[in-house]
């Protein structure tokens, strides 16, 4: 059972005062902006299958941490891309964790499963070797159940709008069954992300198959670099067609660039020839990133910007289970100048709102918060991966909330597919900022009728205004 | 109204000491070695002018945080240089501050803000969109009154020494009215600083001209190198005699570099040619560091090193607003590779003094605190722009403390043109200190009687050592 | 006299907590598996020499302190190679240590110090310059007394396994006889480590006469590069024979480097023959990281790598004093893209053991808890100079905890020549380690038991057996 007090400071009068703080946001809807939630989830509503594959296998901050203690990714089920064998026991499975439970003591995974199994599934025993059957056991009885299949959840979890994140190439068939049953489409409760990073990146292997498929999927013409940023605009209205309010970005570096057409047009062809050096390619990527700002000055999506993720890192992983399954390693991020070009073009155009992320936290103080503080299209995203925990959420306020203050940041971003997950993720959040606004409050920083509206802004009406969605509910 | 324990740690242990030590730094006279006050306003003694003139129009913590919010600074009253229209009224753009005062919470503009508010204009009630008017003209009767001029206030202030900072074009007519007056000159309570900036940075537009005006001012041939060396050292000299102790250097890296007198001479001739590539730009404001401490070495000005801000990063203000009006962003500095040549030359020269500072606050334990701790020359600032606040003042003690101690810190450095906000930021940073000292004492890490002389030490005896102040009184 | 409360937090409920953790931690033996005590000391037994020579001349944490108050090394005793005199007089060097103790406030040399004085000597007043002479006299008193001698002290201290660092060039006389004597050997009482950076550092002078060192030593021809790396294995083994489990690298950067035998056999030839680039020597140390992590898979030895040190920054002193007299700057480390290939070799090889330090903090989010949180390969070593403190290893918890969790971390490591200040350096991670714990506890984290099995993991069992020393006892 989690305490009342779980993650607010120890010391009594902040803590007096966090949670009655705390008490202004606990019960406000979940406002889920950027996400990775499987939207085939909520369009079939099928029940979860076993705790492993709920708990375990598709988690990798799990699967990594129990890899890099001698676990292969293999004994925990994570599906293998090169044919080799991998463990299929749900309940083998569930025991390897169970017994190792003591490898994630202060780490959120930690946290966040501890909560979803109290506060969602009702369970109050410790987990550890000798109770994995048990809990097993009682978390299957209750994934059976229909209270627990994932619109019953999303509904009892008080999530007013979630956005999953989805290729231009995906043909948003889950969405579009969604709106028809009233959950989605534009001002719904599950919408899309438009998120094109693998058909901007000619390094990504099968680029060229990709925009020939964008072209197919279109109709038009990818043979040239017009036709292929009509396909993308064309693929952005679809997305908007099924409640869009924003585009993501993952390139490894946060560099922007301003190529004429004509520039463009001709590294465009190089690169479908497979002629494009790295160089070309991380031209291509940063001007693309001009392109899809100048698109959303036209439709108005909320540009999202994720870079300083160094993918599949771990070579050994990757080859013998492929992508995003814990290989990626943060790097040190420039943004100052990678913005520069983007920002001398569109950085004080009313239009323009592009929320910042970082895996690299030293540029809260130094970059990020002195931009997002200057800059009209500029917000400070929550901090992400690797840093979506206690004491990263609250190092993000005490390095940013000085130079950006509270309302140039976005608002709490849980980036999760554990749809369980979500209301722990928003809840340590929520009990974080509590604890960081109290302490603003005892040391007579912040009147407390002032940090009890903030908090509230924060975690509710700041994320719903930021990513525009003020039309969801 | 500020409560008595503002800024002081919640737990009440540590809460009493930090009152306890407080107590003995308090009520010391302010020492401001380096700032950007207008030596005019304390020459003429004017009275200010409107309440928006003075919080709002010159403050760029102010008027980036309200423009990132979509409030252009034209609206703002901020002069534009492009003859495009901005607004004239003082009590519209005051009201403009008052409605959109929750930006600023968590912010040290808001501290110092209502610190002045209350500490020294009397004002007991909050500020909002209800109040604005009523405060506006409060303030306004106060400014009116003899006891709110400038020196008046400076007095009351109870500041012992102020450094404003001047171009070596400066002909310090307003330091000669000082010192007419018995306020300036050597050992003055205002006096100047060399900062020399527009003269060595060939990529500064208009520096040949700038570098001809030297010439004329001083009399001496600076169509040669060691003419306009020597052009320099003349200025230095009158500034000296203005109460000049330091000169300050703003570049945008901390890049150090020995030339030979034939190459410098060969790179200056090419600046003033035109013809001086930004590498080459680089090479000669390196070069020129290690002139600068050269004449430190023999007539003893404290060298002020201030890297690490890209000017002008926001192309759209700069061309209508132009320079110091927030639109610089902080980079990445290095400090271990770049300063190697000076030191390598004259780190341990007993003459040499070098105060550092940085907008990049991982340098602290990493660079500079080992810096400062190991070589008898070098100084750690004070955390400088958008660190100077709270949680950049407790983190700068408790990164750099443990490798720098205290006594190779400079004390605090305001840094401000803001006048009226001298000692709100003087006093937030006694109860930093304050609080981070109860807590070496409450961990019984240090005696209480030691960290009582420590904090007087902090916030008096060492800032006067440390550049030269001693004469001043 | 230390307060029973050193170093806990001052709000009562956490430091109710941390007392109750710190008692499971206190008494534990102490594990030192990497420091650079000389084990002759241990290994003839002598009484230490006076006062000054064992707490100022060969401690750089508090010569250089000095020296950057303007107190030359040569005042305190630190030996010159230049030939200039150096004060001889240990009274007179600890008068000078005295005088100036308030320059050590809030630093750990202060704790450290005043810790010895109470804990191992007994001393129970204040050090300044009225009872320099008197404290002097009473430690020389102490240092003549059988009790006190290294061999004493080392029991008396609890020491259960000290490991030395070595040379390969050193032929091991002072651990044969401690072998002899039943103190050294494999599994013994004091051990040695294999530090092999003189021989693989081109750039290091003298580098070649090492190398032929290396092959009268061994007997082997290290003429070709076959011959070297089988000269190098020959010495592992000798050093495994005298109780080593772990290599040491302390290369400037991570960098790792596969060169094929012919390619890698070219540089070896270039470098010998002095033809070696800057750029032919980085790829040599970095191609030789990676040979030393093959050797490790068949010899066991777990490797230490400490990169990120800019060594003899301070040019006056390395030109009188010579290395390792506190002259050494801590500059920006990347891991993440130098260790790759080390990694995509053997980062998932279960024989590979590699512990990870780093002077630059920055990367213990961003890299080091992210890599160590996902290879099985990699542990994160304890904070490393001027981060071996109690803010440093505060931090240290803080930011590397939520991704790598405790058991991706190696246990404290004192890395020490101050053989006296050894329990005094593990008391203060013990406490600190105990202070962050109880935050967990008092914010409902982690249950009380779990904490006090996790403190007592982290000061003994841990280290044991990331640094493979389960036979020592």
């Amino acid at each position: 059972m989690i305490d009342e007090n779980h993650l607010f400071p120890a010391e009594p009068t902040q803590r007096q005062i966090a949670r009655e703080l705390y008490r202004h946001a606990k019960d406000l809807p979940l406002i889920s902006p950027h996400g990775h939630v499987d939207p085939v989830l909520l369009a079939d509503d099928q029940p979860f299958p076993d705790p492993a594959r709920l708990f375990v296998v598709p988690d990798h901050y799990v699967t990594r941490m129990l890899a890099s203690q001698g676990i292969p990714p293999a004994r925990l089920g994570v599906p293998s891309i090169d044919g080799s064998a991998v463990e299929t026991d749900g309940r083998a499975i569930w025991r390897l964790l169970a017994e190792n439970w003591k490898l994630f003591r202060g780490t959120p995974s930690r946290l966040w499963t501890e909560k979803v199994l109290s506060d969602v599934f009702g369970l109050t025993g410790p987990l550890n070797a000798a109770t994995a059957d048990d809990v097993y056991d009682e978390l299957s009885a209750r994934l059976a159940e229909p209270e627990f299949r994932p619109r019953a959840l999303f509904t009892r979890f008080n999530i007013e709008v979630l956005a999953t994140t989805e290729s231009p190439l995906d043909e948003l068939h889950a969405h579009a069954k969604l709106a028809a049953d009233g959950w989605g489409g534009p001002g719904g409760r599950v919408i899309t992300t438009f998120r094109p990073d693998n058909l901007v990146d000619p390094d990504w292997p099968g680029w060229a198959e990709r925009v020939a498929r964008l072209g197919e999927l279109t109709g038009l013409d990818v043979g040239t670099y017009p036709g292929f940023l009509n396909a993308l605009r064309s693929r952005r209205a679809a997305f908007i067609e099924a409640g869009a309010t924003s585009s993501d970005h993952g390139h490894l570096t946060a560099a922007t660039l301003l190529l004429s057409d004509a520039d463009a047009a001709v590294l465009y062809r190089k690169a479908l020839g497979g002629g494009a050096t790295a160089a070309d390619a991380e031209a291509f990527r940063a001007h693309m990133l001009v392109e899809f700002a100048k698109m959303s000055l036209e439709d108005g999506l909320v540009m999202q910007l994720h870079p300083g993720s160094v993918r599949n890192h771990n070579e050994a992983l990757y080859q013998r289970h492929g992508r995003d399954v814990g290989g990626d390693i943060p790097s040190a991020t420039d943004y100052v100048h990678a913005l520069k070009p983007l920002l001398d073009a569109y950085g004080t155009d009313p239009r323009l709102r592009i929320v910042l992320y970082t895996l690299d936290e030293t540029v809260f103080t130094r970059e990020l918060a002195p931009l997002a503080g200057g800059y009209p299209s500029l917000y400070l995203g929550a901090p992400w991966w690797f840093l979506d925990s206690p004491e990263g959420l609250r190092r993000f306020r005490e390095t940013a909330t000085e130079t950006a203050g509270f309302y140039n940041t976005s608002g709490f971003v849980d980036d999760t597919r554990a749809f369980c997950s979500i209301p722990a993720r928003h809840d340590v959040a929520r009990r974080i900022d509590a604890g960081f606004l109290a302490r603003l409050v005892a040391e007579h920083r912040l009147p407390l009728d002032e940090a009890a509206e903030t908090i509230a802004d924060l975690a509710y009406h700041l994320p719903k205004r930021v990513f525009r969605l003020e039309k969801n509910s």
